[in-house]
């Protein structure tokens, strides 16, 4: 990427991730893919969607022309949110054109040049994108795989201080690493926020896929003021409904509307109303059990799988929410080049955990990322098989190395 | 506006425009509205549409998955710039959320804090919306109501230096003047641009909406380096399908591809895919010559309207294209008193050129933004008429006052 157009300076710091292009390679036709953070597209529901877009279309006038957000929509979110249980009202939510726009807003709105800004030492790397131009100095936590973000870390940060301009966490389904914050994790967190007065970014794409019988309430539903929720309707309805909702102190609401009207208008009465009117048909919550239902067959598929095919030094947990499992394997293993290997020669593709390393930092653990939303219950078999026969060849072979003088 | 949770410095630059408020206020039921920028409802292809959507959701399974830009739809963006005299290439194309999305990651690519725009005295807010996080120098240019932006003044401005970082036009149909430029205009301005290596954001919501049998080309027809041409579906199909395209040399597509995935993932394949279902059933041409029919109709029953009712001592120029007349009257009229007896005393709504003042800055000329694509031809002689009658009185108020010591 060079061009001799005098871009602004910050470009400079907008990269293209390895994560970007280890994606691209994954999309390759004939590959069994566990790499992309994709829903099923079998499981949308199309037919009650189509229906509500002809709906609208056909009887409400408005529907192609310039509005301002739709209140009943941000009802219906509310609605959502008491389901996830947070009390808000319809004043607090702001719709968003999807989770990353929300997250991006939200940055933009909190975060000075340079300012600071606390996250896990592995994380979404969209939102990495987003700090980008900001250049910030960044505060990396670990991430317990079993309890989720190490909360005595982030009370440690904050006693040194500065304030950080704001605090990154996905509370449900962690992306890369599966976990969900324990209730005690959540409780301090939520609690430092409030002592110490900084914002915390809580973005929840999974929270409404919970695999057990009693999820746990976010951030948000412990701390009104100073937690800024992100939520969407890609995992639960569709990606391509490109809608998506923040819950926020109503004062901010303004500061967003101004954001998001230079950044595109801020109107989107079409898909807002379609989303609506699907909400309003009453079909979700049936919808929601068959995705659970579903996607927890999938996730129990491929913890069998990877019990009888992958190598006893292999280490995973059960991930409770969203869409990923977190596979450690010894250090031994070169993961990009088992990566390369198995899309050339297996036609299996995941992600190495360093994709999802903060820049500049080395977290311990050498790990997978495995989707296991978007495979059938007979490929997951297939793909974990080839995959635990591969790091069972890189393990005997790294045994067979002479070690490093 | 105020909050007491720490919002990033440049927060403090975003203000809510008088134009926002007025916009607002215009919407109160009841009110017969010049003020808004609206295409007419009644003429968006709703039923084309609707099958289009249905179509895709009925035979395209990745239709409301994640997924890349549609090329398709590229590749009709080609097709219908040629319409406009434009010959590009599919991979400078880059598909938007409308235009107002366009503009923003253009100048958010393109400006550094405090650098150099050159723009009009009076344009269209939005772009001047997207400035202020940046807080740049504005160098506003004047604006001929016969031949446009003054580009001799550009030339004067270019020598004196600073490089600006960008200068931003609307070509045809400006909003709120109603002008295009000349041909001589263009081809002078895009020659600048080209031999002094700056940008132009060339912002043309308007270019397929020209009432005359030969439309101009637009900037980029001139100049294919230096001119960054930012187009939109909303006024020709519907401002709904949030789609819009700019045309940038290829080497800056991977800038503005991060740029868009770290606001919104850059993914929206159930609108692309419908507005290219649409564009493949071939029924634009039609649909473009029955709105220009029709829009020509509405210009020309305001313009007839003007002539019988407003005074004499107001002057306008008939557009030959967009949605926009501009009328000037005399200075000695209070166009924001003007404003607020209209909304409450004769239920019309217009804009007062104010509005769309760079500010700092005072242009000369006292005028109102009229827009006639959203009222039918009955609705336009009753308004115009009221706002006649008005101006009138106003006038006659005005000279009967005492002039200054």
């Amino acid at each position: 990427m060079s061009t001799n157009i005098p871009l602004a300076g910050w470009t400079r710091a907008l990269t293209r991730s390895a994560l970007q292009d280890m994606l691209v390679a994954s999309t390759q036709p004939g590959l069994l893919s566990f790499a992309l953070g994709l829903p099923a597209a079998e499981l949308f529901p199309t037919e009650d969607f189509a229906s509500a877009v002809a709906r609208v279309l056909a009887t409400d006038p408005r529907a192609l022309q310039y509005g301002p957000p739709l209140r009943p929509l941000k009802r219906q979110v509310v609605e959502l949110m008491a389901l996830r249980g947070v009390a808000c009202r319809e004043e607090q939510v702001f719709l968003t054109t999807g989770a990353q726009q929300g997250i991006n807003l939200l940055v933009r709105l909190l975060l000075d040049p340079g300012g600071a800004v606390l996250l896990e030492e592995r994380t979404y790397t969209g939102f990495q994108q987003v700090l980008q131009p900001h250049q910030p100095q960044l505060i990396p936590m670990p991430t317990d795989l079993e309890d989720g973000m190490d909360v005595q870390a982030v009370e440690q940060a904050l006693r040194r201080g500065p304030r950080p301009a704001l605090l990154y966490a996905v509370t449900d389904g962690h992306n890369p690493l599966g976990v969900s914050m324990s209730l005690e994790g959540r409780e301090r967190l939520a609690a430092l926020a409030g002592r110490y007065g900084f914002p915390i970014i809580e973005d929840d794409p999974y929270g409404f896929l919970c695999y057990e019988p009693a999820p746990l309430p976010p951030l948000r539903a412990f701390e009104e003021r100073w937690v800024f929720y992100v939520g969407t309707f890609s995992k639960i309805l569709a990606p391509a409904v490109r809608t998506g909702w923040i819950v926020v102190p109503e004062e901010i609401v303004p500061f967003l509307a101004n954001l998001k009207e230079a950044s595109d208008i801020d109107m989107a009465p079409l898909s807002q109303r379609a989303v609506s009117s699907y909400l309003d048909a009453g079909v979700l919550p049936a919808h929601l059990t068959v995705l659970r239902d579903e996607y927890r067959r999938r996730r129990d598929a491929m913890l069998d799988a990877l019990e009888r095919h992958f190598p006893a030094e292999a280490r995973w947990r059960k991930p409770s929410s969203g869409l990923f499992i977190w596979v450690e394997v010894p250090d031994s293993i070169d993961l990009r080049r088992l990566w390369r290997e198995a899309i050339e020669l297996e036609r299996v593709a995941f992600i190495p955990g360093q994709a999802f390393d903060v820049v500049g930092n080395q977290p311990a653990g050498n790990g997978l990322r495995l989707n296991f939303s978007n495979c059938t219950t007979s490929q997951i078999e297939d793909g974990i098989a080839r995959l635990g026969r591969m790091l069972k060849r890189h393990l005997s072979s790294a045994s067979a190395l002479p070690t490093k003088a």
